[in-house]
C-alpha cells in the first residue's frame, strides 16, 4: 500500500541501460543480453522492407494523420472490435497514462492488484491520486486476484488496475475470475447508489496465453482492456498501444489524446504487423517451445521455476539474499535478469525473458556454473 | 480567460484529416494542401537512407535506449548546453504535458499569453488547473508580451507559458523583452515570499528567426524552453521534442517522462539531423526565399500580409465574415488555411504555411481568382 502527495510522486525505475551494466560489471557491450524487459530478440523480417520502401501514411515532415485511421481499423480487425472501440497510444504506457487522467482525480483513488507492473502505481501518483495495492494470492492459488479484497477496497475508488496475465507472476486469472470481480464492482456501485470505478485490464502479453477477456466489455461498459505490440509483435522500439474498450468509455480518454504522440513510421508497420497473423502466430509458437526448453533446463539444474503463460519466467530463489547473489553473478557474466527490491512480495525471485535459443543457452550454461559455485561454496 | 473543471479539460481541436477535408469539400485526396500545420514540404534526404540502411541504436524489438543517450548529446550539442541539461519527450507536446505535471497542481493557476498554440491551455486544463489568458499587444506593437499584465497575473500561478516567436502571430518578443519579464517575475516573487513561477518559452520556431533565448537559464533557473524537430528540421513525423533547462528544473520534469515514448527510429534519424547544420541551414534558407516571394505574391493581390520571422504568414482580412469567406473558397480548391474561432483575437485571419513553390503558386493562383469573385460579388 502506498500514499502519494501530488509534489512527489512514484518515479518509475528505469532499467539499466547497457552501457550502466557494462561499466558497472566490466562486461564488454557486445555480450549484455537483456533477460529483464520482456521483449524479443529480434523484429518481424517485414520491418526492413517497409523501411526501405520509404512509403509511409504521410510525407516523414508532416504530422501523423490525426485519426491513425489505417493504424486504428488495423487494430479493430486484429482484435475484433469497431475502430471506434480502439484508441492508439505510443505504447501502452501512454495509455495508462490516459486512462490516470481520465480516471482519476487529484486526491482520488485507485486500487492496483499487486504485485504487478508498477507503472498503474507512477501514473496513479502522478496524477495526484493514491495508489491502494491489494495483494494477490499466493503461488498455490497462481497468484490470483482477491477479489473480495479488491471490492473492499475498490468502494472508495474510481479505477482498478489489473494485468492479466500478470507481470511479474507469469499466470493467467482462473477462468470467470475478472468477470466475477466486474460483477461484484457493479453489485457494490449499485448498492451504494454510486457509479462502478473502471477497470484497466492490460493485456499486454495475451497473445502468448491465447486468450483475451475483450468481449467482456459488452457486458462491463466501463472496462478498458489495454493491448501492445511490443510483446508478442516483437516492435517495442516503435511505441505503440492500444485501448480497446466501449465508445463512451474511450471518448473519456480520447479527451487527454494528444494531437499524434506516435511516429508515422510505427503507424504504418505496426498496422502491416497486426495485418500479418502467421508472423505472429511464429513468434508466438517460437515462444511456447522456447519457454519449455528454457525453463526445463533451468530446472533440471535445481531452480525453481514457475509456470507461465508468458514469455518470461518467475524463478523463486528462497530468500532475497540468494536472488541478489544469484543476479550479481548474473550480470557479472553480462544476463541480465529482473530483481525486485527487498519490501517487493517477490523479494527472493528473479524473472527472465524467454529470448532466442543461443542466448537461452547463455542463460543456462551461466545457471549451471552457478549452482556448482553455490555448491561448493 | 477560462476556467476548468477537473472532469472536462479543454480539448485540442483536431485538424481535420486529408480524407475528411476530401469529403467535405469534393476534392481529390491528391489536390489537398496543408497550409495549417507549419510543417515543411519534405524530409531531409538523409532520412531514406537511415531506413534504408536499417540500423538503429537498438533493435527494433527492443525498448528504446532508456537515456535516449546519442539524442540527447545531439541535442546538447545543437543547442550549446550540456546533455543533462536536454530532455527528451515524444513531440514538444509530451515536453508540455511534462511542463504541467511537474508545476501545477489541481486547482493551480498557470498564465497564457494569448493568441498563441493552444495546447498551452489544454495541458494545463488536462492537469485540472486553471488557465489564465492574458492578451498580447496588437499588431501596431509585434503582438508584444504585456509584460505588466503577465506579472500581474503570475502572482497567482505556478507557471507562465510563452511561446516566441509566437504562434500564430508570427514575430519575435522585441529585444530584451522575455529577459525584462523574467526578471520581473523573480523580483514579484521575492517581494510576496514566494517562488517565482516557471516559465515554459516555446521555441518551436527559433530556427526560422535566428535566435534562441537558451542562454536566459543562467540567470533564471526557473525558465524551460522547448525546441521541436518538427518544424525547421522538417521532421514532424517522427515526434521528437526537446526541453532544455538547468539541471535542477529538468529534475523535476523528469518525475514524469514516461520510460520511452519516443520511438527507436526517431531516436536515430533526429540524432543526425540535428548533427547535419548544412540542411537545417538549407532549410531555413530555402523558407525565408520563398516566404519574401509568397508573401509579396500575396500582397500584391491586396492580402494584408502580417511580418513574419517564422515558416507561416498572418493575413488580416479585416472581418471573421471575409475570413470565413476565403477560407471557404480556399477549401473548395483543396487547399487547408489555419481558420480562427469566432470569439478568437485573430477570428478576421487566416494562417499560411509556407510550402514548396508549387504549393503555394496554386495558394497565390487561388489568391487571384478569390480577389476577383471578390471584386466581382
Amino acid at each position: 500500500m502506498s500514499m502519494a502527495s501530488p509534489t512527489s510522486p512514484s518515479v518509475y525505475t528505469w532499467e539499466a541501460t547497457n552501457e550502466a551494466v557494462s561499466e558497472k560489471y566490466g562486461v564488454p557491450l557486445d555480450r549484455i543480453i537483456r533477460f529483464d524487459l520482456n521483449t524479443s530478440p529480434e523484429p518481424p523480417g517485414m520491418v526492413a522492407r517497409i523501411l526501405a520502401a520509404n512509403r509511409f501514411e504521410n510525407s516523414l515532415s508532416e504530422y501523423p494523420p490525426s485519426d491513425y485511421r489505417r493504424l486504428a481499423e488495423a487494430a479493430a480487425s486484429t482484435y475484433g472490435v469497431d475502430r471506434s472501440e480502439i484508441l492508439v497510444g505510443a505504447g501502452a504506457d501512454e495509455i495508462l497514462d490516459m486512462a490516470a487522467k481520465a480516471f482519476l482525480v487529484a486526491g482520488g483513488t485507485a486500487v492496483v492488484a499487486i504485485p504487478t507492473y508498477s507503472m498503474y502505481r507512477v501514473v496513479t501518483e502522478q496524477r495526484g491520486a493514491r495508489s491502494v495495492g491489494v495483494l494477490r494470492l499466493g503461488p498455490d492459488r497462481d497468484y490470483a486476484l482477491d477479489v473480495p479484497a479488491i471490492r473492499a477496497a475498490a468502494r472508495e475508488a474510481t479505477l482498478v488496475w489489473i494485468c492479466n496475465p500478470n507481470n511479474p507472476t507469469g499466470r493467467l486469472e482462473p477462468e470467470g475470475l475478472v468477470a466475477e470481480l466486474l460483477a461484484g464492482l457493479a453489485a457494490d456501485a449499485a448498492r451504494d447508489g454510486r457509479e462502478a470505478p473502471f477497470v484497466v485490464l492490460d493485456e499486454a502479453y495475451a497473445e502468448f496465453a491465447g486468450s483475451s477477456l475483450i468481449s467482456l466489455r459488452d457486458r462491463y461498459p466501463r472496462l478498458v482492456v489495454v493491448r501492445t505490440a511490443s510483446k508478442a509483435y516483437a516492435l517495442a522500439g516503435l511505441r505503440v498501444g492500444f485501448a480497446v474498450a466501449r465508445r463512451e468509455t474511450l471518448e473519456r480518454m480520447e479527451s487527454y489524446r494528444p494531437p499524434g504522440s506516435v511516429s508515422t513510421i510505427s503507424v504504418t508497420v505496426v498496422a502491416e504487423a497486426l495485418a500479418d497473423p502467421a508472423t505472429l502466430a511464429d513468434t508466438v509458437a517460437r515462444v511456447h517451445a522456447e519457454r519449455t526448453r528454457l525453463g526445463t533446463a533451468l530446472a533440471s539444474i535445481g531452480w525453481k521455476v514457475d509456470p507461465s503463460v508468458t514469455n518470461f519466467l518467475l524463478v523463486d530463489f528462497d530468500s532475497p539474499e540468494r536472488a541478489g547473489r544469484v543476479a550479481e553473478s548474473l550480470l557479472g557474466r553480462g544476463l541480465v535478469p529482473r530483481t525486485f527490491p527487498a519490501e517487493h512480495p517477490l523479494s527472493g525471485h528473479l524473472r527472465f525473458t524467454v529470448r532466442a535459443t543461443w542466448e537461452d543457452d547463455r542463460l543456462i550454461e551461466a545457471a549451471g556454473e552457478i549452482a556448482r559455485e553455490e555448491e561448493t561454496a
